[in-house]
């Protein structure tokens, strides 16, 4: 399980890399919720997400990769190892689902990617990306099924943590659980960590109730950033042990958090980015008057004129 | 002139009122430019510009407005009088040119304020508020041109300093150069403070060619937010004495800013808003080698769908 340890060995390991994101602190009356509030704004990270954090703890933990590295995703974390990579001057292969909106594959190819368009899905992408390592070697960085991924995204955790101390419940949107198993495992109790998925994307809420990993159907609004078919098998005994709750917010709830996020904060966050938000906004998580609470607002990679739509 | 002691007198009374805005560190390689940058997000602030500390301070340091408080503007400082008007619970009326867009008007009123239409341009809408407050008797808060207000503004340089006491070099858009008057006034010559123009609004350009405020003609991209006629009164001698430079940018780098914003940071700011950083992306702006260079982003209040047309 990640441990403290490596996640501030990855946080050596990766700055001068990432960006340390700032912590906006919002008044009780801010936001209308009649409590203080600290988001971390991690969507001001490079290319757009808190993923490139994870890439680059994986780049730069392994061997230097003689084949490249290569990766299958159409969205953040595809854009995060193209522009690792390329800041590390490693050639990188990217598989994505055909379906992938053009904006985004352009991303990843302008981060010096190349680009491939194969299968159906994000799991026929992954199976040709992992046929295509087979002839090339390539390193290969899962999008949250690894512990140096996770150690990485955890440094997010240790960041909130130095620079709000006071929180007593920190909320974390989750997709296949690589952010929320890195913050879980840092703060390891120490603030009650929250997970929030979109009720459209229930992967780690099925998953406790399970007792397992469990495949779920995936849809919505955030899908494309959250809508992973099922928690990461790393993630999973983190989040059993450090995972304060696990909630459900209905896409209109994204939707209102995402509105909130620009017309009082000038934030324009993608759904997958205002998720955490919409469980605090929507009454889906409530608190003890005297809790102190932090979310991380994670992502705001997406065609800016579909998101000035989302909010307006 | 304003003094330290001003500015600090007014962040204390404004404590509670305004977002202290937080600053993000950029790394030399981020936006190519060789050197380290400090980017103080002021658009973050309530209603989405740093009007709002001005705002404040004006109404704070008054005895309470009996007959309210009167404004005229169609843009950033109409929308934070309307807003701090809301929260100290005064009634507030904002004179807007009758050409403005129904986008800023709305917004303005969703703040609670009373909006009248009246006159073609920015002068008749301040006729037209000063004949009413003849009849009212409101509290008139000018937009830049006042003691209150641009040690209001100051306050936003005092926050940097704290959060980035290395800086060297600050630039700072200008309109009718309240928020440059108080962060130079902030400054006093211990930092260089540069003003950014686009060169279809050089007010203080002028002014400081001529040595005195003068009228100039105003348009281009980022009229609505910088495109005062003159400098203020109050403003020149502050500028005079602790201005370093004072500098212009055409719209195309204006242009060029905002669409970096967006694609490094994922920061959407309006054209005054991107129009300092304008000056050092572009060129117009150079720093000795060991220079710390910061710059204020200083507002964000459009329409998001103008805006993301705007970076795409």
């Amino acid at each position: 399980m990640t441990s403290r340890a490596a996640i501030a060995a990855a946080a050596e390991r990766i700055a001068g890399y990432v960006r340390r994101t700032p912590v906006l602190r919002l008044g009780s009356a801010d936001l209308g919720l009649g409590r203080p509030l600290a988001l971390k704004l991690e969507l001001l990270q490079h290319a757009g997400s808190f993923k490139p954090r994870g890439a680059f703890n994986r780049l730069l933990a392994a061997p230097r990769p003689r084949g490249g590295v290569i990766a299958a995703s159409g969205g953040n974390h595809g854009a995060a190892v193209a522009f690792a990579a390329r800041t590390l001057g490693i050639a990188a292969e990217v598989f994505v689902p055909v379906p992938t909106p053009a904006v985004k594959a352009d991303r990843i190819a302008r981060y010096g990617a190349r680009v491939v368009r194969d299968g159906a899905s994000y799991a026929e992408a992954l199976r040709a990306c992992r046929s295509r390592r087979e002839e090339t070697g390539a390193l290969e960085i899962h999008a949250y099924d690894d512990s140096d991924v996770i150690a990485g995204q955890g440094t997010v955790g240790r960041e909130f943590e130095a620079d709000a101390p006071e929180l007593t419940h920190v909320l974390v949107a989750v997709g296949g659980g690589g952010l929320i198993g890195g913050v879980a495992a840092w703060y390891a109790g120490s603030a009650q960590v929250i997970g929030v998925e979109p009720e459209a994307c229930p992967a780690l809420h099925e998953a406790r109730r399970a007792g397992r990993p469990v495949p779920v159907a995936v849809g919505g609004l955030a899908a494309d950033s959250l809508g992973a078919r099922q928690v990461g098998e790393l993630v999973f005994p983190i989040a059993a042990a450090h995972v304060a709750a696990s909630l459900l917010v209905p896409d209109a709830a994204i939707r209102a958090a995402q509105r909130v996020l620009w017309d009082r904060l000038r934030v324009l966050a993608e759904p997958g980015g205002a998720t955490a938000l919409a469980a605090l906004l929507s009454g889906a998580f409530t608190a003890p008057a005297d809790a102190r609470v932090g979310v991380l607002v994670c992502g705001a990679n997406a065609d800016p004129a579909t998101l000035s739509a989302e909010v307006t």
